[in-house]
């Protein structure tokens, strides 16, 4: 029972119409081989808004995405506007010139349906599942972070003169309800008593109280709220965490774009390494008694390293080919011996870049332990004491990443104090 | 002859022609009382852009202005998009509900011939022409402080939820031709060599061209030009020196928010301030022998603190006030202890305006000097080795403000710096 009102065209795909809607595209047909009749279609959605469609032909498949005008994880009760569908599309036409194969293929969008017919990816899997499952792929964390500088950077006024982020800002600011999810989820309810909040209780109750009460990280948190209104940087991605990002282990895709808008980079960023961070911290949950996981929490760190240096390196990189946009103009250091102090303004500007990924990635890890939406990297933790003792210790993290900023000059600050902040 | 297409229903008013457009318009034909044949129309525009009709009836009177489709200052061969009046006209809605008196009454927005119709403000004068005078205004900065915590509170995500902040960016975005004249002219151009830029010559050559040389100082310019387009705290006016500012002695108002965009408070802080401290290092060049303006150069300075206090003391009452926005959110920091920490939040806020402040009113000064579109406080200064004078203290000033941040914690400290950067 849809919940907010939706167009007289739009109608909610099942695997009976999905054939029918899918026939009438002549090249996705084509693509797929045969008739209709011999398509095989399966939902695979596990996610909270969107129906997932893959469909399989005599010669192809293909991935169909449709929005649902309610979160699907609390039933009809939380109506969602099916605009996000649009925007998800909208997002994917903006970077598809610059990311190459790091998203998905997109063969169409249905406007009356909101649906998204796409590539479908396989075998890939989940990067979050991959990282429960202590499952190492050598590529992902390096072409996150190029990902991220190719997204950005072209979407921003260093590459490109501010009137096409103006225009894209003019499209995305419709993308309201999405960023109000943000708005509260992230950087409001954790840090406030919300009945839509939960942790692992009893055993996290005085700690959460605590951060409730701890003027200091809040005052952080509102910070980087304002930074997330506020700083329109680049067309971010708005959901960039591990669930966002599908694997194998030569390829990486990035999906799940509907929350997307001009924003700080860093919060790109951040969503990525908070969830590397989320997911070192889980590992204890995860040990068996022939895999401590130990290793692998060393591989995670080293992985947040590649992540970081890989942004810096192609975001740098880019810049210095295709500095074609109004900030830090190169008209403006022409001489030849001001090439240096470009180069110093823009690592300046990446130092930035790098305090707002720690500041976000804070608020990331935050959310994801006292708000309402949870990772199953810690709800896969079956023994509560355990679990909470694995939050526990990434809250420390957290709170200090926010609190202490000046303790993290560099990736390398980071990785050292991770393993301190495990709480025993 | 327009030089920008222009849609068929637009045409250039004349006095012949703007009583039969004013007569079409019962409520103005009622305020200005009689038949349009009673009515007396003048052009009295000064500006660079538009067409100004004063018209008067038996009655009443109003102020009628126009945009030309191009530069009136470069003729015909620098075209300018019409749809500048449509943004004007956006802004005074914006904040109409929010200032006061202190814009004029707006009547009529006329979309085909891009024209408004206001009330005409008499006895009036520009700001910029009674500081060039010598003449005192009691409340000018006072109001002008209180003007832009007003108008840029409530268009800002502390009073209001982000989505009316977003309704608005996504029309505001589309005034993309009047903020490339600002990323220009004001950002870029002063900082290296263009066509359009000029200067008191060969009086300032040296100067002018070891600014273009100073790294520190371009930087530091670059970082606010980065600012300018990327920090969308409030709707800012953007172009609110001392010609936007009509005065008597007893009331203020706000003209020509035709720049309007969604950016950094600061930026209208700086152009009220850096017009101020211009005004302070031209009064030399218009003293006589009666009048030295040593004392008024005291009262510009002293004008220059009011309009700070105002400014803070309004932004941070209003802010008490009315914190429905999704920044710092109350709900955040509920508890009666708490209250302090909100303050003490707030207070950095502001002080983050005030560098703001700081930073941009020196891009406004170097660009009235070094850049294209200078002021009358300097051009009518006729000795050029006076004028130069003036010139490069401000200069020195502006440069100071730009790469010695730290040296300007306070209001005081500021007017304490500007009688030491007078070069002799």
């Amino acid at each position: 029972m849809p919940s907010v009102e939706t167009p007289a065209t739009y109608r909610i795909l099942d695997i009976g119409t999905v054939p029918a809607f899918i026939g009438s595209l002549p090249e996705i047909r084509a693509l797929l081989g045969g008739p209709p009749e011999q398509w095989q279609v399966q939902e695979v959605g596990d996610g909270n808004l969107n129906l997932i469609f893959i469909v399989q032909g005599p010669v192809g498949s293909v991935c169909v995405k449709q929005a649902l005008p309610y979160v699907r994880a609390a039933g009809a009760s939380w109506p969602m506007t099916l605009e996000r569908a649009f925007f998800e599309a909208s997002y994917y036409a903006a970077v598809a010139p610059w990311v190459g194969g790091l998203i998905p293929r997109i063969y169409h969008y249905d406007r009356e349906l909101y649906c998204t017919v796409m590539e479908r990816l396989s075998p890939h899997i989940i990067l979050r599942q991959g990282l429960i499952a202590g499952r190492r792929y050598p590529n992902a964390a390096r072409d996150a972070g190029e990902y991220i500088a190719r997204a950005s950077f072209f979407t921003s006024d260093l590459a490109r003169p501010f009137e096409h982020k103006m225009d894209g800002m003019a499209l995305f600011a419709r993308n309201q309800a999405l960023v109000r999810i943000t708005v509260e989820l992230v950087f409001c309810d954790p840090y406030r008593v919300s009945e839509r909040n939960r942790h692992t209780s009893p055993q996290l109750d005085q700690i959460v109280a605590e951060l409730r009460g701890d003027s200091r990280l809040k005052v952080a948190a509102a910070h980087y709220g304002q930074k997330f209104l506020t700083d329109t940087q680049a067309l971010v991605h708005g959901d960039l965490h591990s669930g966002s990002v599908m694997v194998t282990e030569s390829d990486t895709r990035v999906i799940d774009p509907e929350f997307a808008f001009y924003g700080p980079i860093g919060f790109d960023l951040g969503a990525f390494l908070g969830n590397l961070l989320l997911s070192w911290y889980s590992q204890p949950g995860h040990a068996t008694r022939e895999d401590s996981r130990r290793a692998y929490q060393q591989w995670i760190l080293e992985q947040a390293a590649v992540f970081w240096e890989s942004f810096r390196r192609n975001f740098l990189a880019l810049w210095a080919e295709n500095a074609h946009g109004d900030v830090l103009p190169v008209s403006m250091f022409a001489r030849a011996e001001e090439a240096s102090t470009l180069e110093a303004a823009r690592a300046a500007f990446v130092d930035g870049l790098f305090a707002d990924m720690l500041g976000f990635a804070a608020c990331k890890m935050i959310r994801r332990i006292a708000g309402f939406a949870h990772v199953i990297d810690f709800d896969r933790i079956g023994d509560a004491v355990v679990r909470a003792g694995c939050e526990a210790s990434a809250l420390a993290m957290a709170r200090s990443l926010l609190i202490e900023p000046a303790q993290f000059r560099s990736i390398q600050d980071v990785l050292d104090a991770v393993p301190r902040m495990v709480r025993h």
